[in-house]
């Protein structure tokens, strides 16, 4: 089975590092996929959408996720093992239960007396290296889950709040619930929103932010449907409701995760298209 | 067969996470190479003139390459054999063809009507997923190049015009073609140029912007012959003509990908020297 | 044996998959383990630390380390192999001699004859590529290490001089060794520190800088003994005495490499709680 891992340490950083050498060294012979290291530092929710995304690409495996702000307080670490034979391991915070559902979770326990590898001397901070990863390398090298901890009832899963959405004909609110490298902005809504809300692609629109300051946009159905520089709100990539500026960084405008966005039906007058107030 | 990877999707992105888990899922004894992932996003001639580079060092492989601005667009998807076994896959934007030269290239095919998997609902943008990346997994386990679509006449690839340069005694003129990690900037001249040019180590120079602001610099072998901080002009390790701060940041002075730059002989006397106007 | 790198090339930068690449074509068999690419450029001392610490957690292999802002100088390349058998290839700056202390070696060459490959034409300035990547190559492919170079009296070897460091009772002084992803800045100062200067968890203390800046932070065990965007003094999980910011950046406070910086026990009076002068 390969072990997968995604953190928040950033790509090329020694944590990652660490994490490589522990298994070249205790299970040589096992591979190892990074799917994602540039969460933003703390962000479980971005964290927990990314992981749900990426594994279902994923073969079978080990599948070891680290963004734990929580981390040294008394905030649970588990392993999971799903319908499927997956197996998550990582901080109880809601980070794996977007993909795997509690009701998907066949067996779970509590990390709390387990010990891979003595932690450093007055080191309380690196479960990615002292907790989470040696107990991937037990999982691929023949350990029962069991023998790991306590069992935990899965229904006691920590699960994040879904972002709070709302959707009526030719209006959608929802919250930012990740943004990527380019800058595009992620919403709580699906690929179905836009249907949903009667917004076909060339509906002009305004993007508007907590604060109220508004810009003008079109609904697309890719980046290339505007002008570079324009604002374009679309299904992404992803299957989720995104702002996006074309070759551009709609984040900046927008805000990042958690950020309630607001996107209605605007008339198509040049007055109106200029306007940004 | 590896498989290589070049893309601007940026090192530790769930994008790039996305196209390892793909091959570890469908080619599990494939090796994947990341040849770079911090291609400028949408810089097409740093992405070519990258991928030219380092697949000179490359065993014989798809090479799978993606940045792509025109995403969505009419513009092809390809895949090329060239004369020494290697394939390339990716989009038909000038992205290819510094690697692999149009006369270099014994079959070409167009991807338009290839599909590895099914796309997401609603989902028009992730070609590396769902179209590039598919296709060198189909090529590494068996399939042959000519069943992924129809042929394409090599001389209608895309082609990068060169960029505008000049080079005369004790003058050159180039665009800039790349800025590296730490601020080095690539112009589009080669290593023959400073002999060309007769601007021999240790001959002091003028670095000038489009916008006519120009600083002091000196010709030099490598980067220890100025004082840190100073400006620069040598032939770098890849053998492109280069503007350079000893252990600083020349693109901030230079500008990006597309800058013309002009490098002109000027006298050592310590007035000019300081000058900077 | 695998091959490990440590650099400041970037990770997802082309110089980074040029080594990959290189390996993959002359050593196809060898696992190679990336420890850290992310190296701020040309900080020595903070390499040489991560090498360290990554190092202790590798399997025995090659582990070839490039931070080097003396390329193209008089400045040795050096391969060691010490009493454990790691063989350590890299520049004689510093960089490799805290992970192996000179006492440690048996053997050690001067890399100043061997050429790996040929040079790039008019190329000086990519010993990683053209130097040490080569030489771990033949050492995990049978070279001894002795047919590389003559030989180096391992006491020659150049050591980083330690950090300034001062502890008294209820007093610390250090330099800054290192700054993270998270903005948390290490100093050059270990695990029992805080105890030897009578320090313990919850004593409030000011952190000041070299300009006379100062901020109040307290002694915890671990970021979350604070609150957002407070400052604490701790020992993180390498064992380094540190100045985090829960949630926060301290780096952009303290600063960088080579900063000094006092911890000097505070009263804990709501008034001098709040200043920051």
């Amino acid at each position: 089975m390969v072990v997968t891992l995604l953190t928040d340490y950033g790509s090329g950083s020694e944590h990652v590092g660490v994490l490589h050498a522990l298994v070249a060294r205790s299970a040589p012979s096992t591979r190892v996929l990074d799917l994602a290291h540039d969460i933003l530092p703390g962000d479980v929710r971005s964290g927990a959408l990314t992981l749900a995304r990426v594994v279902a690409h994923c073969p079978v495996g080990v599948h070891v996720a680290v963004v734990d702000p929580g981390v040294g307080t008394e905030r649970r670490g588990v392993a999971l093992r799903d319908v499927d034979g997956r197996i998550f391991v990582g901080p109880d915070n809601g980070l794996l239960t977007e993909a795997v559902a509690p009701e998907s979770v066949v067996r779970a326990v509590d990390l709390a007396e387990y010990r891979g590898c003595p932690r450093g001397s007055g080191s309380v901070t690196f479960d990615g290296r002292d907790v989470f990863l040696p107990a991937a390398i037990d999982l691929v090298t023949g350990t029962n889950l069991t023998a790991l901890g306590d069992s935990v009832d899965p229904a006691s899963l920590v699960r994040l709040a879904p972002p709070e959405s709302e959707v009526s004909g030719g209006y959608l609110m929802s919250e930012v619930v990740g943004v990527d490298r380019f800058g595009n902005v992620q919403l709580g809504l699906g690929s179905d929103s836009l249907t949903s809300a009667d917004l076909p692609p060339g509906t002009p629109v305004w993007v508007t932010r907590p604060d109220g300051e508004r810009r003008a946009a079109v609904i697309a159905r890719t980046y290339a449907d505007v002008t570079a520089g324009d604002l374009a709100v679309l299904i992404d990539s992803h299957g989720h409701l995104s702002v996006v500026i074309n070759r551009g960084d709609a984040a900046a405008f927008v805000g990042g995760s958690g950020v309630r966005v607001e996107i209605a039906r605007r008339s198509a007058t040049p007055a109106e298209d200029d306007a940004t107030a």
